[in-house]
């Protein structure tokens, strides 16, 4: 298994956006989507042994999207179709429970604290700039229970790094230079791909 | 400086494709933006030391695309602004000589056999599956002259690949694992920006 956390500070939960216009309309949900496309597509398939959680905190009330490898269908590599898929799951009426949209995706009310309380018997960690080198770092590997979590264009909060430091969230960094969300997890899935890791 | 060339072998010659249908209209012109935004955005910025040549096949005459990081304005990490760029470029009137369309995009008529002819100083790396892992391999590194070629979903055929090793192309690859050219490209630059490769 492989999971991966991305929080959108000002994603719509509303499927009121334009697929005409996904960066401007949809508080930059088109960051989330390459997130999503990132960690699932392979050529010719989908990776079945991913997880994707999509924080949407630009709305009254916070949603959390689930993308499930499994099960998930009808995501392609293009950009649009993923909005389409998370705007089909945005018009779904939200409560406190998930509840499936199409295959492999369900939706929820709900924003980071309650994800972390889902998450407690992971590993969670926490990509950031200036955290020490992932790739010192030990027992990290898809047969794990590690669980990546990545800012949006606005990076993480303080009250968000407080949260995650009390759920004992590690801190790592792919390196110096400050990369997009969808390549961070590009990278993380192809050193799980090598086992690139340190044996825990 | 780091060069990467992305082949598409149905990719539209003609700016008569749909913004709202990229994949549909274009002849999978939506890979190619994948992987020219895959080279050059970083978080708040773009790069600078890279160069991106794209290789349409898929018009009665062969174009190609080159975008020049040190010039290159207006790109946005988003699929459909770069397909607007290429829109541009595409409705330039082409010749064999390089035409500027928006800053750092030129285009010319000419296809895989006139840029590997312009290409004849490089160190050409032909990234492909089953070829030896990239990470044994020497004299890899952003100061040198090393142009990463890509094919799209189709691969890249006999024809090319003769062409290519005629040429002087390394063969090279990131691990079993079928990527997609934009995946690809994003381990690679990382890998640059970390020294990753062996010395030479």
């Amino acid at each position: 298994m492989r999971t991966f956390v991305i929080v959108g500070h000002k994603a719509t939960t509303s499927p009121n956006f334009s697929l005409e216009d996904i960066p401007g309309t949809s508080g930059r949900l088109d960051i989330l989507c390459r997130a999503a496309t990132a960690a699932f597509v392979i050529s010719h398939g989908i990776r079945k042994d991913a997880s994707v959680y999509l924080v949407l905190l630009g709305g009254e009330a916070p949603k959390t999207i689930l993308l499930h490898g499994e099960s998930l269908r009808h995501l392609n590599p293009d950009e649009r179709t993923t909005a389409a898929l998370l705007k089909k799951a945005l018009a779904l009426p939200a409560t406190e429970r998930w509840a499936m949209s199409t295959s492999g995706i369900t939706v929820r009310l709900g924003g980071l604290p309650e994800l972390l309380e889902d998450l407690k018997e992971a590993d969670l960690v926490y990509l950031k700039e200036d955290g020490p080198d992932i790739r010192g770092m030990e027992g990290i590997s898809s047969a794990g229970k590690t669980v990546f979590i990545l800012g949006d264009h606005t990076g993480m909060t303080e009250e968000e790094e407080e949260l995650m430091g009390r759920a004992g969230a590690r801190t790592a960094s792919l390196g110096e230079r400050s990369l997009h969300a969808d390549h961070c997890i590009v990278i993380l899935n192809w050193m799980l791909d090598s086992n690139a890791f340190m044996p825990g």
